[in-house]
């Protein structure tokens, strides 16, 4: 029977699964044993037998009872909420190890939430089988966690697995007991659900079967475990009309109703978040699950307060054409002297973020938790940019910078409009809080610097687009050298 | 490697995995090699090695070239729809074992289309799994195929195969090279995907990853083909304004456009059905995939033209809890003298079609394909009732065969509202040609009447509802006997 796997940032003895980035002991200062926890129980999925023997499973007093009181966990109105019996103060962050996830665990543990981190690494997978790296160096997980513990004394929990096997979740649901659940442990690249047909098979199943068990172990486990899903913006496509946060009011022959917003996709991977959003609405009405979908825009930057405090705490930056957002990507090319590669005319327009507001609203969203039986949908984004403006914004920033940058547009590889009508609302975010960081301020300091100083790392390789939304076929698309 | 596995209506030598319903030659009359197969590559795949020697593939000569030209396969007006180039001959019904699919499936041989069943007969086994069976014997497809021959001497094709089997699947698109492909095959009952969590993620893997895979041989393999998806009116829910057929032109804000029509499906399974049409949207947009989706109201009879030249021919008929449809299992309850069972009030209001009426629509789509590129919607019934106008229905019409029917409500197992408005529009089949049957003119002739006539065989223990929306859990449910 597999189980749950608790990997702490500690350990009694190093095992071969565990290596320490440095072999300082003192990443196991004030530990105890987690007597709570069936601690033969909990044993490495990939471990042999052998070396199951060899590896310790503690965690530190910290994962018992929270003893950091310096920090306000929680912001907004959240009696208004109707959470008002206790605070949520635990937080299990479903894909911790990715790009959001993991600046929004080091968030929350430093505002003070109890964080555990789920995730089956597999993002690290997908760079070794299509070649790709981060522009950042990063950190093992488990190196990351005692880096951070070492760093502020503040413990973060690891269960390794993976949401779509439900007995793992059930264990790590059982064991851990969130108060709320930040689901980001999704296949999130659009050109990778577009380069064959096992990728966009491996995407939805992954997605949305992964998002139907982490809505059962809610229900089984944590009825009162409010669920903050990643959706994307992507799902609205690009209508015509004014694009709403989640509903639309429709009069139609002279009668009225609020019905979910129309969803035009277009990849499997943005086709996955529609599927997730209509199951978990649906739970909501016949469970009293309660929910907030955020449909998040592109996401920019790579800095936030607590990955800049260590190198191994650093963040990953994608550049790549399947990874890669747009504006991240144009800083690179910046950087090494490539030119911008707009695709198509450029007009394409869409809402972008700086990743510090992305950990913001994930914390309002917690804070101010949605009722029981609520489906709420924030549009979490802070400006709107066509690809042809983010390309101007960083000729400009980069000519400050003596970087003599051109754009060439490329063959769409995508099919979308690429003019259009775009006007999407944002304000409920921003109602509960939220202060953006503004491109125009973040462009110099976070961005271009960020891609010059790591430029050497640029593999040119990766730069171009590679993946045909019309071209796609069947058959398994392999990667040369 | 696993290969495509085409079984056909008549063998040279009898094997253990063809057993003729009789041992009659007749069914084996007519026969040539089918040598446009590797026959060599044609296994079945539950055969031994041993099995395989025994077992021969083989195929009538109308399969090379269809030669009853008594009838005209094509009614409406297909060169307006952007198929003139040639005529749709070869339909592939993917679920043509199942209760609409093998209606059809006869249907469309009987109108002279060539004719493939596609089908992993799995619906025969959840019958054993859940202690369930229809109200009529029904022949195994072998017998059932065997019997068409016989009595009209038209071949039907059988590839028995998962199509969540992508290997499988493409070999049955190359040798038989559809010219539209009806897709029945799906897990199609809202109770049986809201037992537990393995049928919820059983229905949405299977629905929406065989659904995918057939999108993608359609792309890969059949480019040309029209895709004929059924889906359900259970994807727009109850909304409190009109339902149109798929789309909604809505003004919001000054502007104007025509979106997806919002959908708030009420079971996994009617979800996996709403995920189905978003992602064949995409594809129609992104690959000049043709695509009609029928949203398909709650069918009820048994009886076509065709399955009623046979007691072999004979159709299911479920009036249990979970597969059974709320029309036939009243007729099933007032001939065995049990009292209608209406969940909760009685107001939910849906549309109904005859099942020759399924038929017919399925025939008008194909005779008139979608152009390359459209994605178009059709809302497939004819007539809309509430339930407890389908009570009092069939209480009168037993009255007049002389059976005293009551009605007793029972807790509703489903979460939906019981009291609503209703107005789904239904013109595009009627504009195509439909001519409807009503379900006055059908209830007492083809609906009570069979019931009377099988009612021996009713088992009491299926007729009450036996799943529960909100009390639903992870956990494996198992059938006590």
């Amino acid at each position: 029977m597999r189980m749950a796997h608790l990997v702490t940032n500690c350990t009694f003895s190093p095992s071969p699964a565990v290596k320490p980035y440095s072999k300082s002991p003192s990443y196991c200062c004030n530990v105890t044993r987690f007597q709570s926890l069936k601690s033969s129980n909990l044993i490495l999925k990939s471990c042999s037998k052998r070396q199951k023997k060899s590896f310790v499973i503690c965690a530190s007093a910290a994962v018992q009872g929270q003893t950091d009181k310096t920090q306000t966990p929680l912001t907004g109105n959240q009696q208004a909420s109707g959470h008002s019996s206790s605070k949520p103060r635990k937080v299990m962050v479903i894909g911790g190890d990715g790009y959001c996830g993991w600046a929004t665990a080091l968030h929350l543990s430093n505002k003070g939430y109890e964080v555990a981190i789920v995730d089956n690494l597999v993002r690290r997978l997908f760079d070794h089988q299509l070649g790709l790296d981060s522009l950042t160096p990063i950190a093992s997980i488990q190196n990351r966690i005692r880096r951070w513990k070492s760093l502020t004394g503040k413990t973060i929990q690891l269960y390794i697995g993976d949401i779509c096997d439900f007995e793992f979740l059930s264990e790590a649901f059982k064991s851990f007991e969130p108060d709320s659940a930040v689901h980001f442990g999704e296949q999130r690249s659009a050109p990778y659900s577009m380069i064959d047909r096992s990728r966009a098979v491996f995407t939805q199943h992954n997605n949305v079967i992964g998002t139907l068990n982490v809505l059962f172990a809610i229900k089984e486990f944590s009825e009162e475990c409010h669920l903050v899903k990643l959706g994307t913006m992507g799902e609205y496509g690009t209508p015509n009309i004014d694009i709403e946060e989640g509903f639309l009011t429709i009069t139609h022959n002279g009668r009225t109703d609020t019905l979910p917003y129309p969803k035009q996709a277009s990849s499997f991977y943005h086709l996955s978040k529609v599927h997730d959003s209509h199951n978990i609405a649906f739970t909501c009405k016949a469970w009293g699950i309660r929910a907030t979908d955020l449909n998040q825009g592109v996401v920019y930057g790579v800095r936030t307060d607590e990955t800049a405090m260590h190198q191994e705490l650093s963040n990953r930056f994608d550049y790549d054409g399947i990874f890669g957002t747009a504006l991240n990507r144009f800083c690179v090319q910046a950087a090494v002297g490539h030119p911008l590669t707009v695709y198509g005319k450029g007009g394409q327009t869409r809402g972008y973020l700086d990743i510090r507001d992305t950990v913001q609203c994930i914390e309002l969203a917690i804070a101010n938790p949605a009722k029981p039986g609520e489906f709420r949908v924030f549009n979490q984004f802070t400006e709107q940019f066509s690809v042809n403006e983010l390309a101007n914004l960083v000729t400009s920033a980069g000519a400050k910078l003596g970087l003599d940058v051109e754009t060439k547009s490329v063959p769409n590889p995508r099919v979308e409009a690429e003019e259009h009508y775009y006007n999407a609302k944002h304000t409920k975010l921003i109602e509960l809080g939220l202060v953006p960081h503004l491109l125009s301020d973040s462009l110099l300091d976070t961005l271009l610097n960020f891609a010059i100083q790591y430029k050497d790392r640029v593999d040119m390789a990766q730069i171009m687009p590679s993946v045909s939304w019309r071209k796609m076929g069947a058959k398994p698309k392999t990667v040369s050298v």
